[in-house]
């Protein structure tokens, strides 16, 4: 008999092109799809996951479901699958869920982490961990202009011209800031992130921060509807896909 | 007219095959001499090191110094440095010192780190900066057993059986435990470390920390002078070489 199971993941996005499956590419996808096949016998077994994540960005919390006919417990899926994938995937939790559950269509919110790392100096250590900005940042300003994006807007503004769904209607509930050291994260939670959304958001929030664009103006990007007014997409090595929330 | 610099450096070890130039291999040693000799218009420029560093070990700050006869100001030499030099190995400093300095020679002490994470979940973010661990650990005891390293003490037992020198008493100022989340770091400062000395005396520390050791066994390990009864080496991933200590 098949079960559904549900499973967070997480991964450091800078060895993979992105999550989806793609033709002689490394992928999350097809690393996980491999793993499964070997322990179905060969058998494909599909992925399902909340969302794709561009190449190197990171998951601290994406949420996959998959279907098999295996009688292994929630322990030992969780034991196989770690033991099984590459060390840049792993494997925090598998449970087993109704055969209704859909990680992409149940999903209620995301939370996403955009880090800056605000030093004159590269650090070795985080090159692929966050984005080195040697610039100061205005983060008053920064702040003030983030609240005009807080409740429900057409986003069409801040999401890659190439978006192909037509509703870009979604509700930002909050955008946080953390500074510690010299790392200041962006945290993001929403009902839905259209594609290069926060990281679009981030870097025209970055461009208000020095000075060369003014908080009120963020209004008007929203109302323009158009991709070219806003600011530059920050680079993928900041952003992390935090969690997904369900029902 | 030749000048000599020393200079501080930084880098992720993860994809060197140590500091030391290696017929064939990527070291940080040969990717510095690269950049030296292309800004010397192809004149090889030797560098030297406080010592040399593992395949996966890290550091913060190591020391170099070189001679060149280009007439460059500091910040320009480190400006130079960084853009011609990998990502992962950063420039954090560049001075003029007398023709006299010698990174090595001249290196009174050294601090290095070792962090583990105690966390039985595998941490993909961490699996090249840390040493995961997942059982528990009597921080009491280790700490105990580390009071009997500290002074000065004939440390055959807890360097590499390969190790050629002949002089194997150092001195170990200080080794402190902090704990951060699921981080242990254990910070080593003495005048000098013999061949994988810090990782040998964080292994057999942690076999303290087991139980499979006892704290006041320490003394007998010292006292053998046989790099057997000591304990495993512990991974060459959570070692950072962090600060080296000049007159």
């Amino acid at each position: 008999m098949m079960q559904r199971y549900k499973s967070i993941i997480s991964y450091d996005g800078s060895g993979f092109s992105g999550y989806q499956v793609q033709p002689n590419k490394r992928t999350v996808q097809s690393e996980l799809e491999a793993v499964l096949a070997k322990m179905h016998k060969g058998k494909p077994i599909k992925v399902s996951a909340s969302g794709r994540t561009d190449a190197g960005v990171h998951a601290k919390g994406q949420v996959i479901h998959f279907d098999s006919p295996l009688p292994i417990s929630e322990e030992k899926w969780e034991i196989a699958l770690n033991s099984l994938l590459p060390v840049d995937i792993s494997v925090l939790s598998v449970i087993k869920v109704d055969s209704s559950f859909h990680a992409r269509f149940d999903a209620r919110g995301k939370e996403y982490h955009y880090v800056l790392q605000l030093s004159k100096k590269r650090d070795p250590f985080q090159r692929h961990f966050a984005y080195q900005y040697p610039y100061s940042l205005n983060l008053e300003a920064m702040m003030q202009a983030s609240r005009h994006f807080i409740g429900t807007h057409d986003f069409t503004s801040f999401c890659s011209a190439k978006t192909e769904v037509e509703d870009r209607i979604r509700t930002i509930e909050t955008i946080d800031f953390f500074l510690d050291g010299d790392f200041l994260t962006l945290r993001f939670v929403g009902n839905g992130f259209l594609y290069n959304m926060v990281r679009i958001l981030t870097g025209t929030l970055i461009e208000v921060g020095t000075g060369k664009r003014k908080p009120e103006q963020m209004v008007d990007i929203l109302g323009e509807k158009d991709r070219r007014v806003a600011g530059k997409t920050a680079p993928s090595q900041g952003l992390y896909l935090w969690k997904v929330f369900y029902d």
